[in-house]
């Protein structure tokens, strides 16, 4: 069976290519990637494709536009070279957020996105902590949405043990749903930052809905951008007489100078840790002491070899739950 | 420009199309809707609409399948009829909360539903107050999506004056964010209903985050089918000490005996008043002092006489907000 | 080659499904249907799918609607859980009359319904005894269409010998063209109930082209709906000196009191035999001695086999038309 | 309205063209028909289309291939040549007989022509007389299928009377439902011939189910292709008594040497009159005191004025049958 | 692997079909074409492709409308028969040179030709020496494009020796890309007839760009329609000394009275050599000594044969150039 | 009907949008574009596009990717803005030149943006020079693909005057069709630069085709890129003799250092005159007595203008052409 499959890895998904060959045992396809004097990409498979199924990842990070066509430009190849099928794997899908139209006019980016990689001929998609999950609708082929909560959760606990008073924190309303999940998942208690600006040019008000008093805040969303809802939140929930602020996304973009900024708030002791994954690749090589980067590569490959052997997704998930020790009869004392 | 129009009524939109063609000044035109011994539907409307812009109005509620087959075929005789253009303007757009695959293997409906409603030849579609706003990314053709909120909240400082002290809450966790929209355009507080239940078999437990002791509170919600959430939300409301509960609802779907459930709260005063639209329009015929059943038909009108005639729409949103006598002032206090 | 094959039963196609599964010696998938308070179906296969050969067993018979809407999200749910393929399996395919604009303005339903199909995800469709045969080109998937004449051919002669001196009848023009197929294949008579109704309101003239005198006729048509035209068919048939009338149809809808009209012309010897199919799934349990309900499960686990292991369908035809012990040779004499 | 309007006419098609332009007073574009040495076609209008609504006619008769790639390829160049819409008008749609798989394995072409028709860029199609009217369903445009049906009956009247003494006849059992509308329309009996050949290599068997004896007898199909069936239907009528066999269809193909077939029986009165209209172009150079070639042009360009006008369809049909001389009363004789 | 393939040839295509299916091994099915009397065709293949991977066969050459028809109407057959994958092998293909708008309101065939094949229902397309490269991206299905260039060259050497002194003329600026690819293949020189007609109706002045005289010339094209353009340049290169000339080109159309034409160049002495292959299956009976008809078929089948063994099609190729005598050594001296 | 027109100008295309709408008298709309901290574009209409012909302007050159994004997320914001119809103005189309699989396994990027910009909603398009005219063909929707060639010319000759002695002369093979059509157009010579190398780390070898001794010599491509190239080629020329060198090419990338070396080679007198025109916008700013950059907007308004007006755009050409100063007489003697 894994003698028909194949597995490249683009710019921003080398790593995790590498990873999945190895650990799925299937075959690693060299690609090139060429960028033209005037910016032009050509993106061209060195091995043939004809006949086999074939895996290609990418995150669609920063440069968002480049890293997409790069990616488009990847599918039409493979299609047009006979592959029998593209999953298109996509740690990090870009353009998520702009999944409706908040003010009239606006396009909705995140569908035209999935339109296009149907268009260039992704037979199948594979996505990581998308930001709405609506997202699966906008596309007519197979979608599967990964999580890497259980990921993050087990690599807290691991570090700082099981007997802690913790509370799951939503930094804004847009990641509620997700947080409550969590809460829900793990039984602990809920709490929302509510943030608002009574006018124009007036002074933000906060507001902290729930009880986060002497506890450990871990503060979750699915991605930090420029960083500055979370911080702020971080910063009021340490005010509000919290022990501990750790801070959870899936994805870091840490767009600007946000990584400087979350370097002098663990220097500050305003944040005490920061989990986040290696969707985006460059996370990879942050060194600081209270960032973890997990990486991400053998849960995916462990993932792809379910789907590749049709067994079951939901025993992976069971292994990673289960290792987070005791953490829910604990929480509930 | 308005003679090439022509506005057609369904089973369950019949109400709102005459209202339109009277107030838009456009043709009603008929349409026979028949039902063979065996269950399937005839659809064909009774006047030519070659060449003509057509409004076809059709709640797409209980009994769904029923509702939406008879939409679909309509849509498909007036698109074969050669009408020039087709808008299908859906007040309750069943289906709407399938919109993800909550779990593996599940279909997403909403999505499908967006596909038929395309396939059959819709070239524009006029929703209100969708269960998710990302349902506007599921279609291709342009969608307009209208929110009724303005004028439930108009309606409901007309009837009680604008000197309140009251708040807004969100009866569960999905709600959030169309009861944070509206408290933050009002300016007023936000409360939600946090309720989780330990373990299967274990009573749910409950939880109010944010303060409610002592105010009226508004609980929003885009739609209310059977009730069990908002009505237990109302009853853990009014033991945390809220004055008053409110409840406000786009469509009242009321299914299996929601309505005698609702008639007993508000007789034994755990809920004060309860707000709804005609978008199904049996709740048209319900006679109770403490239910009003907002007729949307004026709105939409004025909204589809904004499309035909390239006017603002927002200007209409304005004139229901401003109407909303001081409420933001006075809430501030 | 059978491991990648499952077949799915819906609300109406349990009983085939399990048959196929048994018989073709496939996984039986079980599938959930739930139907909301408001009438909202959610389907959802409870087993993977992933990479799978399906098939889905459903009638879209009364409630039509419901049972297609069922169909549909059926086969999106199991599209977006990555089955390979997708053969909807429709007995009795609902709507198949509506099959062209009789009228200016009408709607072509049964098209319609066919583009529904392809665009929820099937990839192939299997039907028996369609309204029309152009329903085929509906469709731009590989329709196969089976017919079941032979199996009830070969049900009445193995309940009445073959030495019968008998004619084919057509209750009305519509069914002219397969009662010309099989009067043609078994080498015996036509004759053709010409009704018509001279004016509005003016009673309805009869006549019967063909002779019938001393004859056991046998009425033939696709379906029976609320039965009307069959019943004054087999009565004007008895009045003109048939010797028997045997009715024969695959699909026995019964709309409204039709079952109890039959009873009755069964129990007057109007109608001395009433054979119909199960893809009716309710029929299967109609008790009365002069009426034959053959189940075609066995014949459809056949034709499914065939496919599946590429074998020839026309021997399987081949077998039970000679089965219909020497009718041919005998109906010559 | 007019001024936007246009009318291309094709090699099959000129003689409507320039008919519907002078009648209904829209512009006659030309067009350029070129066939290379190899045999490829160059179809390109000579004047601009941009914005325009385009009519383009054309039969897609013998040669069919050839007349089939002119329309697609002319349709393709207007499309391109940016036209607001085209209407492709055909008289006589080739492939319209090939509209099932009769047996296993093979095409439905008549689908597969409206799938390029479409493909190529048409917005709506215009038929006449075509073969099945489930035709109309293998397009997703709109379709509006045309009879020519009062057209001949009422040229036979105004050229015979109306106290005939007459009845239809339908050739073999695929024209059962067209005679069998007519007769009904008329009021006058049907007969059926009925061929069958009992083996292969044993003489065929003809019977007429209907009585025909001293009566005026309209043989009637939308087709006439070699003739056999309708010839040999014809000398079997005068065999049973008929006083007169009058031939009637549509669409005149006389593939092979059916025209000279057709002299013959004229010539030798088997047959007494033969109408059929210039769908088939060729057709209007036939010089026979007993072939009657009905011009439909008058027809078409009432129709499609009509269409460009928005009036009534119905009102043209009214008018040709109202014309049918008191051919209802005298026939109930 | 091969037991799931199966090859088809029709009416231009059975030479390739039966070689391909003897030398690679696979099944050779037969397929029945009729055409009908009046000219519509009737494709069927005659057994069974249910879940086949098919290989179908025809050039679209001379009759281009019906060639071309037969293959798309094929191709359906073959779909709605089930075939797994149908791979459309087209060695010439018609309507190649219609790949853009030369001028205004032209249409472009090349492309709409392959829509019709795409729409039809082939998943994969195969090519030979097509006349603009850019006719692979009018296909979203895979396209290989074959050239037959080395072979041509091969049988050259193979026929003249290695130690000439040649080089590659392009008889006119279209041809120039291909003649140039050669001659860098090559390593020799290249040479441009340049004829331009300074006005209408004057004579046409030629010129030669590159020096010829004394060497032997290899006139090179994709194709020879009429043959005009190449005899008149071969003229030209004898009026300026070239020693020999010798012409060669994929497709031998041979329009009009070409061949004839080329008989009495060649026995003039005004063309040495003519080389074409069998593209055009009739040129396989031409016999002329000076005429070298070159069957494509073996490589053909071992492009194919790599096709479905999934190997290297490169190496295919390199096995012609190499036998190409040293001809890179002697150029260069 | 310039009332319902309106045009957007974004980052590349705001000076012809301004230009375009003052001219042809249309409303120019602001477009808002934003780019978020993570490189996420946002694009949005400031005003009502509701049932607007729009026209929206955009080079998609470097940054590529970037600016075609914004092209197409703005298309999909006006799409669901319920334009009526979009034209994309696309001056400079990127990509142009992956037009094809150049060697086995390349995408074809070319076809896939035409699919995107179709995908996202464009109903037409308008190009400008593109690289290859097959690139019409990978639209189904019209194109109007323009040229700047007699614009160039005619700028050229106002400059120098008509009375030079000059040829055309292409700088590759890829550029010989452009340059014979306008050589053939002026009716002056035409010469050929051909550069091979031998063999790879070889010397390139060059060689003129064609006299260009004591010439002016016109090197004309579509585009200069790097300008590697034609300025080598230009080098060439003055080493065979040439009086004077000037190139001319629609689009200036000017990628890398490209300018800086043009700079050199003008000063150095071997290149004379250099003219391109503003499609890349920043060209504009070029200050260099012998860089022309010629302004398109008033040509592309005129064109518009006639689109818009259904006017004649071969009279705009004519215009331009006519303006070349008797070149023709002139060249020929």
């Amino acid at each position: 069976m894994n003698k028909n499959w194949i597995v490249f890895g683009l710019s921003n998904g080398l790593h995790y290519a590498k990873e999945i060959a190895k650990r799925v045992g299937i075959e690693l396809g060299e690609v090139s990637v060429s960028k033209f004097a005037d910016g032009e990409l050509l993106v061209k498979p060195k091995v043939p494709v004809r006949g086999k199924d074939v895996l290609i990842v990418q995150s669609t990070s920063t440069p968002v536009n480049d890293n997409l066509m790069e990616l488009l430009i990847a599918i039409d190849a493979l299609k047009r070279a006979s592959a029998q099928s593209i999953i298109a794997v996509i740690p990090y899908y870009g353009y998520g957020r702009q999944d409706r139209k908040a003010k009239g006019r606006e396009p909705i980016t995140c569908k035209l996105v999935a339109d296009f990689i149907m268009k260039a001929g992704a037979t199948k998609v594979i996505l990581i902590d998308i930001h709405s999950e609506q997202t699966q609708g906008f596309f007519d082929v197979p979608v599967d949405t990964l999580t890497a909560a259980s990921i993050l959760i087990n690599e807290y606990t691991k570090r700082n043990g099981c007997e802690k008073n913790f509370c799951i924190v939503a930094p804004d309303y847009g990641a509620v749903k997700k947080a409550r999940n969590i809460s829900e998942y793990l039984d602990v208690q809920l709490a929302i930052v509510d943030k608002r600006r009574p006018k124009p040019n007036v002074v933000e008000v906060s507001n902290i809905l729930g009880d986060v008093r002497g506890k450990d805040c871990l503060l979750i969303d699915d991605m930090i951008d420029t960083g500055g809802t979370v911080l702020s939140s971080a910063k009021l929930l340490k005010e509000a007489g919290s022990k501990k602020v750790i801070i959870m996304a899936t994805h870091g973009l840490f767009s600007n100078n946000a990584i400087e900024k979350f370097y002098k708030a663990l220097d500050d002791n305003i944040v005490d840790e920061l989990y986040v994954t290696d969707t985006i690749i460059e996370n990879m090589s942050i060194k600081h002491k209270k960032i973890i980067v997990i990486d991400l590569s053998i849960f995916l490959s462990e993932i792809i070899e379910a789907q590749i052997k049709h067994t079951s997704v939901s025993k992976i998930y069971d292994k990673y739950w289960n290792n987070v020790c005791n953490i829910k009869k604990i929480s509930k004392k």
